[in-house]
């Protein structure tokens, strides 16, 4: 059942590692066939180089495991909020990358404050408020994904494909399970970049919207022209 | 004698320089066998891709060498203090990896900033203090270990698998010499973090206790949920 | 056509993933032909290690395509304004190498603050002013070309192989679409050790004239002696 | 003539890329037999991947040149000012490696900080003065090691193998070509270690002489204890 799926949400967490974005097994990727209403996670705890297609998890989007041997991703409660919630999400990933973790540890979002940022992220990557005790001591990992949602509010996530979590680290998502890991590897090099930025220039302002729009819109939308499908 | 151990001290040495921990021979890792009251450890000095398993020395609990041919390791009366202290501790690592290093040079404990640092670390790393100069003066190898016991008072090292010693490096254990590489590793990528969102949030708190509980216990303990292993 | 420069050019894109300068497709390079007057450019949002000789395309100096299937790059724009106006460039290259792009990003040009840079850069690296709203809504990448060209009066760009355009990233040349690449991977080695440079000593100047000019004459112009042609 | 020299300066230049201290040709290693009176050298400007043994140039120690094709580096009077005044330098080494360079350029010495430092340097590793106008315009390479020497007046260079040169980047030597590149090597983490040390705890103060002794001693002269040839 859904091979195809299985295989792509496979290699997408295999990227993972490659890209430098995680140490151990501190990361899952999943993607969902948005027809059946089953979304496909990589299992908890396993070290990717002993990764099989076999070895992916199939939930309903109610968390109950449709088939797999192995317990799901203990991040797997957040992801089914994301995909609730965010109808263009097609894929969702968590990491610990270092640069996205620092913002998220600092409680900061993420300024845009260049070309880079704006070709993918239209306007400030947000932090979420903190968990409140009441909350973190209930459905830890769902309330996760609920101040997720809350921090989306008026923000459409097709245009903003990532969030950082307070205290914790980021999530990010696409349209599939590898355009969600791209955006995670964007989001770490973002992240790094305004580290610096910032330093230098302390107090320094996020670009005006007419560059934002000028990239973000050069690759996205209807008049995008970066790439071999424009015209 | 102790195949098994001495192959498993082996590995996690080589790990190591595998995991970017170790410049030159700047390290060294041991395991314990409790049952036979030995410790099996790196020998001083020898290139990581020179090391074979009989290489390895055997020392009992008082540092009198069992077998092997060469001198062990100029940090061994740390690691015997520390066998002979923490009763779990089935495995003890020393690195000079450059974030721990670098605070531990700053004399400073590594604040609990977020759940990287609370799925392995129950709190913040201690520093211990300086050495004095007559603790330097003679058995200094001993007093580190010494001084280490000193700051755990109050501790349980089970729940705080490292510490920094003070101008020197870190120290990690874990309940066999793999596990206590991999609180190395983990210590390391919290040390960078912490560094850059203190920078980033000057003053920050440590995170709250009940997200601190929520992510220890999450891995570890009777009700963790993390991994395969877990209902 | 162009044979010779289509393999030299393709192999100066390769150099940016292998040297870490790009991250997926954020790069591009062209070369020209100067007595043909006609440039070869990488297409635009194609994978590095799927590209061949063939993919690259051909353009007059106006843009026109003469020859190849796939979109130019987006910038391509850029590097033609840059071929029209500085006459000794003979090979371009554009990315987001981090510590260019963080330079870019705080506004600031480069200073020389050690023979690293003078070796290669005769004085500071300058950084554009910011585009207008209306630059960035005509025509966004040529108006990119036309307000670095306004950054170089009085800056003779065979001493200053390389710009910061603001709130984006670098553009530099060379005497080929190789050496241009050699260029960009100089700029962000300056780039990170000027960022710390600065940051442990605040206020530093740059190096004073003399030494500029030693070192930039020891590689440069007709008394250079650094290498094997040198007598 | 001085094949197993050859030999050895080849692999210590071989080195420098492979531990990341050398982008491009910027490096280079040389080392001598002092009962003949030669130096073997890099020639000049030669990438490392073509180097091949019969490429070293020999030299006298007034710098005539003894054997060899190609041009010697163009800083080879560095390098014969140090043999002809520091006696028990075996090996020499130049590199614009990142964190030496940053503090070069800063202008500071690297204060001991830990213990990685005192293991290999027994104090400070001091930085020059800056040059005179007049000096760079005579024989600048011939200056730059003379400034070298004088910043060692009162200092014993086999206790502290390696200095910055203000503005431009470290020497380090040793008892051979190797060594003067294993010191390179320790000289680059200390001196990346120390700026973060000096950024986490401003104004903090070197470690005390006790300690120094304790780790200097412990690996150098003949009490050492460390590796295999300590008894």
């Amino acid at each position: 059942m859904l091979k195809d799926l299985k295989e792509a949400v496979l290699e997408a967490n295999l990227e993972l590692p490659r890209k430098g974005l995680v140490t151990y097994t501190w990361g899952n990727v999943s993607g969902i066939d948005r027809k059946k209403g089953f979304i496909v996670i990589k299992p908890s705890g396993v070290p990717y180089d002993e990764l099989k297609p076999e070895h992916m998890v199939v939930l309903d989007l109610e968390g109950r495991k449709v088939e797999g041997k192995l317990n799901p991703s203990s991040d797997t409660p957040t992801h089914l909020v994301i995909y609730r919630n965010f109808e263009n999400a097609g894929g969702v990933v968590h990491t610990h990358s270092r640069w996205a973790t620092i913002w998220s540890q600092a409680g900061k979002g993420i300024p845009a404050l260049g070309t880079t940022h704006a070709d993918y992220f239209y306007g400030e990557i947000p932090c979420t408020r903190r968990l409140t005790e009441k909350e973190i001591n209930s459905e830890y990992e769902k309330q996760t994904g609920d101040v997720i949602v809350e921090t989306f509010k008026g923000i459409d996530p097709a245009f903003i494909p990532g969030v950082l979590v307070n205290n914790h680290g980021p999530f990010c998502w696409g349209k599939d399970a590898g355009e969600s890991v791209h955006n995670a590897v964007v989001l770490e090099e973002v992240a790094m970049m305004a580290y610096y930025t910032c330093s230098l220039t302390p107090g320094i302002n996020a670009v005006d919207s007419t560059l934002l729009d000028r990239h973000f819109l050069r690759k996205h939308g209807k008049n995008a022209y970066y790439g071999q499908s424009a015209t």
